[in-house]
């Protein structure tokens, strides 16, 4: 029976080595991919050795131009629902990590139900899960909460707010920023929080640059600060 | 430089080959570990095919006899500093999955931070992170809350606040249990949840029972119930 795999990527340069080679073997036989960016897409699948020529695949992006509207285009359902009825099963790749994480897959597996697809999440690397891992802070207990507010402002209040529900709730508290803000981010949070609040960021896990820190936010003054500026960035207060 | 390596082993039977193979190449060359179970976790390292025989390595338990109490245990925190010390990298293994995700093993890594020791998380399977992704619900915004109340009133109400702070915030809800009470709370989800609340079940991600379903409760009710008494389940509301 066709189904729709879920494959991860690479979310370092040079971090091929955290891809199980099984899931190479299963993207080798694949030929019709749904994708956040076609361009990387490609670029992994050659790197994965597949059986047929790249130019006889089909790489249909999830929402062309990357608007995020959350919704998934006519032509990658049309794609999908085309190889399931073919027979042929469907890969679903995310720009780095794991499909359906932080990204606009979700749409395409909710529809895999819907339709009665099986759905096939493969092994690989997630920023978010590394991050949770490494920061020491409850694992038992956390939420994701995508992006917070970019002005300065609201950031400050965003994160005093999610540092009352961590203490309150014994929660993690998680977030991501993309790389031109992450410095304003590491500053603020600084400012804003309790001297004895924990507080992580966790950046280029898995590749050459990995930084994970994990302390209280005094421990954090008294060190030196990290230049965030290159890299997307994970943060958890807990 | 000695740092705390976290460790990911299989979460199904036979799903070996869900481990990176830089995941063994680690493991092999290791001789401290701090383990959840000392059994399990000598299995493993010995399928990993280490260079010193098993017999010569150190497997102290976070908390013997698996008390749950949070802390880690006074011989585990000295084992952990004595290697360090004398230059050696410690390994940090969880009974099934990612060390310091829903398992005892975060107070270790807060204690590298603080003991400033590197961490460094390895890639490998996750059932909640597989199950998120597989489920096709919101992966910009989830919480992870654990194990629900085992009674079955309670978990009841538990239930509805979960479909209520999804709804509200559409913010995908997880949560996980036990072989033997998996059943009773499917059973108590479909009577207690609205028919167009999105419910998902997860169950033996990467074995050879997956069981992986995310529909609608008006579309399960309509459906054959699977019987989910034999594993651990996670559970997403969203």
């Amino acid at each position: 029976m066709p189904c729709l795999y879920l494959i991860p990527t690479p979310i370092a340069e040079n971090a091929a080595h955290t891809i199980p080679p099984y899931v190479a073997e299963i993207v080798r036989e694949l030929d019709t991919f749904i994708v956040e960016r076609a361009k990387t897409a490609r670029h992994f699948v050659k790197s994965m050795e597949p059986v047929r020529p790249i130019q006889e695949m089909i790489f249909e992006e999830i929402e062309p131009g990357g608007h995020s509207t959350g919704k998934i285009c006519e032509a990658a359902r049309t794609v999908f629902r085309e190889a399931i009825a073919a027979g042929k099963s469907v890969g679903l790749l995310s720009e780095a990590g794991c499909p359906g994480i932080a990204d606009p897959g979700a749409g395409l597996v909710a529809m895999a139900h819907q339709d009665g697809v099986r759905v096939v999440p493969l092994v690989g690397p997630s920023s978010l899960l590394l991050a949770i891992m490494a920061s020491g802070m409850n694992g038992q207990s956390f939420t994701f909460h995508g992006y917070l507010s970019p002005k300065r402002l609201e950031l400050a209040r965003d994160l005093r707010r999610l540092e009352q529900t961590a203490r309150q709730n014994k929660q993690t508290q998680l977030f991501i920023e993309t790389p031109y803000r992450s410095q304003m981010v590491l500053e603020t949070a600084l400012e804003s929080l309790s001297p004895d609040t924990r507080f992580a960021v966790a950046q280029d896990i898995s590749g050459a640059g990995e930084l994970i820190r994990s302390l209280p936010i005094s421990m954090w003054k008294k060190g030196q600060i990290p230049s965030l500026d290159k890299l997307p960035a994970v943060f958890l207060i807990g």
